[in-house]
């Protein structure tokens, strides 16, 4: 497949969106105070991102209220505590974990909410389910995307059968999501052009989701860029679970698009991010999730090493090779 | 220019290059500690690493003895305290700045030295000077690299007849060298393609050495060596001037030939990185290297703000402006 654009074009077709909450409540479980959230609103806004993720929509019945933030069950109410009617460029978006929504009770019609994307995330396994969330939305006039993730443990056969279903359904876009941040950019370039023989046959865009584990991230985003997927998803400094995202400041320096500015995105780190780091929120590239990455496992045994503050690798490597 | 190799195969003209202590030399003048040399060289051993490059060899009439460590001029006693005569498989390199060593004098010959491979770092202006340098090594019995630095703000005429130039000298090996970690993978993988096309004509290897302003050192060195460059560089932890550089053990992580062992790499780590941090040694990436790293600037400014510890990135970037 044709690289899409280059270092000199502007491509109409990206849309930025920022996943931090969404992604950086994975690690705080979801307790940002009002003004982070405020601060990100308007920092999104100034730099021309598209979509801001708030959170997820989680079932009560499933999570317990009191142990989360509320960006965990992203109310209409609190959205609006922040957005109002939400009369700007920027997009509102909410992801949905299949098994963990209770999706037809708690999203309204699109007509009587500000929420304008909702993305179901999913394993390729439970594809039918995330379909038929995916089309209960879409039916009440969301946009609607699907994110398959843990994609480095999938089969090619699995993936054709799941982007065919994924093209004959009505989401508007289908992401890649890299969730152990095991793939190579020469892995990203040949999975984007497999999504993507599948969404220009079907009229679906192509998302691409990456995590840090290897440093990789970034250049994964812009390698999967360049071969024509256009949804980017990136968070403040690379807040996010275990090694973190794509970090924004990066992608921004990157876009060409002038209506993307850098400079509110900085301003927001100084004065927001800074701070969680000081008050020993941890996140981001260290050893322990390129191990993870590199043996293609979930990073929960990197975070329970790095809560644990230990630092002896070598051994750690070892009880990941048992693992295997 | 066709790709070389894929993530399964193994490449037997590959030479990874650990050069911890020259580029970590820029953070700390070169003030390590005999342990940490000591441990690095058999780490690098044991890691099945091709070269260890120990420092530069300044000339002591341009840098005062009292002012840096003794891997800033690399006296032939310095490294024999360490390797003995060097019985093992690793290689020992040292570099020569162009303008700042005195080779007519401090180079022995190859038959009297455990030093195996002299690297010429030089501005693409200063091209002569360094093939000089390089023709009286190798005339010395010594293998030689050219390592043209700042390339991104190369002409691609100048390039040409610089790789020209390099192609009819006796240097073995020649080196696209990102120093302000300006450069994205697509841009890598022409400039290798470049490089690559003048080395496959006269019989050249090209090698790569990446800075990780971007993050994208080990992308970029994974690029080049996904084109056909085979002298990869990299450092522990990326221990590296401002952002730092390649990190080997991801570099390690992702070579699939089996001399290659990232467990004695992680068990360096623990020991002996972990510590210089504490010990208040800053390297890695930050806004500030991104900032400098986007406008293709040295990163003598951020490596003052990091040293400030300023963290008024929106500030620092309109300071940067002014200089563009």
């Amino acid at each position: 497949m044709g690289k899409k654009g280059n270092l000199m074009s502007v491509r109409h077709d990206i849309r930025v969106v920022d996943a931090t909450i969404r992604d950086g409540g994975l690690v705080n479980n979801f307790y940002f105070d009002d003004e982070f959230i405020r601060d990100l609103y308007k920092a999104n806004i100034d730099a021309g991102i598209d979509y801001m993720e708030f959170g997820y929509k989680a079932s009560k019945e499933l999570f317990d209220e009191k142990k989360f933030g509320k960006w965990k069950f992203c109310d209409e109410e609190a959205i609006r505590s922040i957005v109002g009617d939400n009369d700007t460029e920027l997009k509102i978006s909410v992801m949905a974990d299949v098994g963990r929504t209770n999706y037809k009770r708690d999203f309204l019609p699109k007509s009587e909410s500000v929420i304008d994307m909702v993305r179901v995330a999913t394993y390729i396994n439970t594809i039918p389910a995330a379909i038929e969330i995916a089309e209960h939305c879409h039916k009440l006039g969301y946009e609607t995307t699907v994110n398959i993730m843990a994609i480095s443990n999938a089969k090619e056969s699995d993936m054709k059968q799941m982007l065919e279903l994924l093209g004959e359904s009505n989401v508007n876009a289908i992401y890649l999501v890299d969730s152990y941040g095991a793939l190579y950019p020469e892995q990203i370039r040949e999975l984007a052009d497999l999504y993507l023989e599948y969404g220009e046959k079907y009229g679906k865009s192509i998302g691409i989701h990456a995590h840090n584990n290897q440093q990789l991230a970034f250049a994964n985003t812009i390698e999967a860029l360049g071969q024509g997927a256009s949804y980017l998803d990136a968070t403040m400094s690379s807040l996010g679970r275990g090694a973190g995202n794509c970090p924004m400041e990066l992608l921004l320096g990157f876009l060409q698009n002038p209506k993307y500015n850098i400079v509110p995105v900085l301003r927001f780190i100084e004065k927001n991010i800074i701070k969680l780091r000081e008050e020993g929120l941890m996140w981001g590239y260290d050893i322990q999730y390129l191990l993870t990455g590199r043996f293609n496992q979930h990073p929960s045994s990197a975070i329970a090493f790095t809560k644990a503050k230990r630092t002896d690798y070598a051994a750690f490597y070892s009880e990941l090779l048992d693992k295997e």
